[in-house]
């Protein structure tokens, strides 16, 4: 079911990208796109039908590797020595013998967000790392999107690290210029936001949550900005027994989506 | 209450380490100790009356800080320049004008553990980011304690990484020899080991906790290992609703402990 409703919004999001391009913001394609590396992270891009593959490397372990998992990628892979892809990339990179260079994927508008469910929204989260854990959190709590700034999207950042795992194929990413104006739009279409503070009023789970709703996650030490603190609805804080009161951003949005998931249908 | 509880609970190890070390191991100190930088972590560790701080440096402005704040550091600090404290670090570590040298603290023995609460069991989690993120959460929920191997414990890669922001200081580690041996001697000693495993039998959340709890995490990808899921009492996944069903490690920890700590008293 939820599965079903996933390809469905891709496809359809696919499908209006074709018919009305304007809707749409294709940043970094100026840049050379998108690169993605890794196992999982190559093979879940192969599998979407709206992401737009321009080049494929692959090594002979890993084109024997596709063929016995029956997985037909829509472009040639160029067949290459691990050397050439490991050159591509940064010294650490797992690259598993798969590298591809892509289109990022289409972008919804706002507009098309208040259907309901949950909307994560990323107020300046610079750090691979935790940008990747959260775009697989929000893949695994089927979040509708991810809201955040051009300069610190995850395609721009957790794509390259692979920390994501394939989960920039499941989650649309809604890329804005200015976060406060976003989230203006998004309350007068009738989400309700509420932002992450360790030092908010209320506790999450004991606030009154409702669907579409807008959860905001500042940076780990800064927290949220000054003026996106001021547009929330709410500020709620995560409710911890221990003596550290703040945890690792990725760590908090995932307790803050099991929370808000058990209130709100998703 | 709690943070009565976590000092008692550190004072009471020092003396005992001071009574009878042979109850405890100092990792590292051979190795010259533990690195500590960044100005949560090392005014975390100058507020611990069980770290043992063997040399400090700190630029003018951190001193100014530290004063500012009414901090007296139990040793002289070294004033140096910020470029000083770079040159003993990664280019990109963050020092905040403060690094410290230090004993390892005392990890407490594995029988002293019984008492009640949540322990974490890393199953060779290696990731600086995530054993440090790892840490910082599992202060947040007052575990009793993160028991792991030599190779792999927090003080020999999440230290250095300051990703742990001076929960390092609140959180005793247990560094074990042999895992499976360590949960087997938990097992005898009245501990539930429940390994967290994405095809895990049981949802988590509706598995019946009992105190004294042992949650066992495996590494990304590999997950538990063979020994270690033979000698877990259950194997319990945490369960997701959408596309995606395995977390970075670090978030998993989290949503375990948030569950685990609902049921189990802390």
């Amino acid at each position: 079911m939820k599965n079903g409703r996933k390809h469905a919004f891709r496809r359809n999001a696919h499908q209006r990208g074709r018919q009305d391009p304007s809707n749409f913001r294709r940043q970094g394609a100026e840049q050379g796109g998108v690169i993605l590396y890794g196992w999982h992270t190559v093979t879940a891009a192969l599998a979407n039908p709206a992401r737009h593959i321009r080049k494929l490397l692959a090594t002979e372990n890993a084109l024997r590797r596709l063929a016995d998992e029956g997985i037909r990628p829509p472009v040639e892979p160029e067949l290459v020595r691990p050397d050439a892809i490991a050159a591509r990339l940064s010294p650490d990179a797992v690259h598993q013998g798969l590298f591809a260079e892509a289109d990022p994927l289409p972008s919804p508008a706002l507009t098309d967000l208040s259907a309901g469910g949950i909307v994560l929204v990323l107020d300046q989260i610079t750090d691979p790392h935790n940008v990747g854990a959260i775009l697989r959190t929000a893949a695994a709590f089927a979040v509708a999107a991810i809201v955040t700034t051009a300069r610190h999207s995850p395609e721009a950042t957790g794509g390259r690290a692979k920390s994501a795992s394939g989960a920039l194929e499941w989650v649309p990413i809604v890329i804005v210029q200015n976060l406060s104006r976003a989230l203006a739009e998004m309350k007068e279409q009738g989400f309700l936001v509420v932002g992450l503070d360790s030092d908010g009023g209320d506790d999450l789970a004991a606030t009154a949550l409702s669907s579409p709703l807008a959860l905001v996650l500042g940076a780990e030490g800064k927290g949220l900005r000054q003026g996106t603190r001021a547009i929330c609805d709410r500020l709620a804080r995560l409710d911890l027994p221990g003596a550290i009161k703040s945890l690792n951003v990725s760590n908090a949005a995932a307790l803050a989506l099991y929370v808000a998931s058990r209130a709100v249908k998703v």
